[in-house]
């Protein structure tokens, strides 16, 4: 038997027979997983409803915002809608069709009346990255360039779906941002206004995080856990620290543990590992590990050899 | 002449200088090299083939999986082979078509006959992944939106090809998972079962990295070499670590060296830089730097500066 | 009234009332913001003319470069022209028509007159990648996936523009970059020949840092400001640092501060947070944290838990 034939043959009966022992791989009881296609057109058709400026390629866009507005809503409503009752019917082996439809209608109703909320927070964020950033040109430049506005909106909407607990949808929204931008906000975290994320490559903000207003965090930042060792047994509990108003975290900076809280005011420096509380109105840094400086008896060249035990 | 048709004119004529003068621009001797694109979508629908339920936007794929495998590996077997084809001929200017395509033949054979096993090792992978997160809500969560998984999933496709000398596709496939995810694991890299990534932006896994069974890494982990000053010079010598089973890295540690060992069961905590092999059973951390808290006269105000020096 | 229509309706209405309260959401005086999407595609097929043996689908690219070559450019001059005009209307909402036009000639014309300049200085850092980069297969491999070269590729047309004071169109060219590789290089640095990025993701480079010939960066480096927190005050000031020719700076290490100048042929290690000048020629390290190494009484098992208190 020629190769091709032989390999497929092999492979098609291997991976079947895979499906069959193991539920995970298929849909479970004619019942599908949502589609992150879709979620993740929604998650991009609603930013152009959002910020009309921006996204919008009808130039009716512009012209006459409520039509263009109400009407892609309209489309937006059935879609999220349609992957809400999925989503709920996938997690709830035993649910009904009709009620799921109805949870769908309620959350997906409620969702849609806190867009404009989402849109007037978005605003002060951007406002937040303004102020905080040298290097803006403009308030248009944040909008429609800067990765961390873009985390925050998406974050935003998922966290509302989060709140009302809609399987899969919110996470498949904040993962595609973070795959976007670097930057990983857990939909379960709770951010209040003003909120800027600089560079953002490498930010991670778990689930239990609590994030006053007016903070500013930069690359690298984690806010996380201080061990996971007991996986499953942790669900549910305050793991990931409390930020209040007026922070500042700079880069590549770890704050940890479940009881840690940052007081209002205080500035964290660069490059500090945080597992306790720090009290407002301070300014925190590591000090520095002394430097090691040698001079070595010959100019380095670009053949040299250097490594850390030298 | 008008400033574009000058500037076009100019542009062109430089620019077919330079192909002219550096054979890296061009095709080599009317050999070209493999396409990112198909390669890239080949990777793609893999997935589907191996997670039916969740990427198969058709929905014979649910109902006859067996039809549907068979006839999506059909098409895949002959575009992958292709690409294995021209990445031979490219590589070896010397060697014939005839000789390529059997070579090609011979390596996507076994290449399909592994998907399988990948298959299998990707469920374990999941499973790592479900026990040790708190946040996961399912294991359908992990597969449809964890970056680790995908950038697993890529790194064990590549890897196959890695061990066969296939030029170019498998840098490509792995390249293309750390452009979606932010984790860079080279396909030469040795990975055990039950390998879980938790975040895993800014993740490098070394070309000669080896890695045992039930090893867990966070965001930022480097596993790397000490020194690459030396280049080219140092291709195919052992320059990454060694990590055995169940050990767990926390977030922003680096581990260097060809010679450095991470014993069984042992723990590395967030934010460590390792250059020495570390026993078994043993929990590692970093003595912090002491924080240095400055409680300023007046309370931080929002126009505040403040600099590393003060 | 059914909870879909009762949602859109008010959600519709207060969008449409948000627009007209803040300008920043919709086209100012019927001047609309460039488009991200044109700017992007000009990115990606200025890619394939600059490498015509890797990015190009047609099959007479390699056989007639100078035909094809001139028939790209002539289309992406338009393009990219158009963008620059509606960029520099939308800066200033004084200007001319006509004056935007001729304005966005003339940067258009010395930007693609530079573009053989461009390739030639890719290829240095190409070469720079292959000599430092002993996991590199072939220079083939680093052009075709090494996000690092993508990342100096992008940067090096958006700072041709930057230089030109363009508005909006570098930064957006070069988030796209940050978004596809996690290197964030802002188009307003100055980055001499045979500069290699090597894996990147987390690698920051600041509006005002000088970076001289051969120099190598790994993942997570960031070159900063030392302190934001005067925001738009700082605007102009020069906060980020200046490195010197022939310098490697390894992962995780930060250099901050406008006045922080790295010496030539100087190597500065991993992890190491620097906020003050060195010299040249000399390798500097940070003094690794003391390790806590500790054995607990029992191996440590899948199921413990461990923080970093005990």
């Amino acid at each position: 038997m020629d190769r091709k034939k032989d390999a497929i043959l092999k492979a098609t009966a291997a991976l079947t027979e895979n499906y069959k022992n193991e539920e995970l791989f298929m849909p479970k009881n004619g019942r599908s997983l949502p589609s992150r296609a879709v979620i993740i057109d929604v998650v991009k058709e609603l930013r152009a409803v959002i910020f009309p400026g921006y996204f919008w390629s009808d130039s009716a866009a512009g012209m006459f915002p409520e039509y263009y507005t109400g009407y892609r809503l309209n489309d937006l409503y059935d879609r999220l809608k349609e992957q809400i009752e999925i989503a709920l019917l996938y997690a709830n082996q035993e649910m009904e069709q009709q009620e799921a439809s109805e949870q769908a209608d309620r959350i997906c109703g409620g969702f849609f009346e806190k867009l404009p909320e989402v849109q007037e927070r978005l605003l002060k964020d951007v406002q937040a990255g303004f102020d905080g950033d040298p290097a803006a040109k403009s308030k248009e430049e944040i909008i429609s360039s800067y990765p961390g506005v873009f985390a925050i909106y998406v974050y935003r909407l998922a966290h509302i779906l989060y709140v009302e607990n809609v399987p899969h949808i919110p996470r498949i929204m904040t993962e595609y941002a973070h795959g976007k931008t670097g930057i990983d906000i857990n939909p379960g975290a709770v951010i209040g206004d003003y909120f800027f994320i600089d560079h953002g490559t490498g930010v991670v903000i778990g689930e239990t995080t609590e994030i006053g207003r007016n903070v500013k965090l930069y690359q690298g930042v984690t806010l996380g856990a201080l061990s996971t060792r007991q996986g499953q047994q942790l669900a549910n509990v305050k793991r990931h620290p409390t930020i209040h108003d007026n922070v500042t975290i700079y880069s590549n900076s770890s704050v940890l543990g479940g009881e840690t809280v940052i007081g209002e005011n205080t500035i964290i420096g660069g490059n500090t590992f945080i597992t306790e509380s720090i009290p407002a109105n301070t300014k925190v840094s590591a000090k520095s590990p002394e430097l090691v400086i040698k001079k070595p008896r010959n100019a380095v060249s670009k053949a040299d050899v250097w490594d850390w035990q030298d």
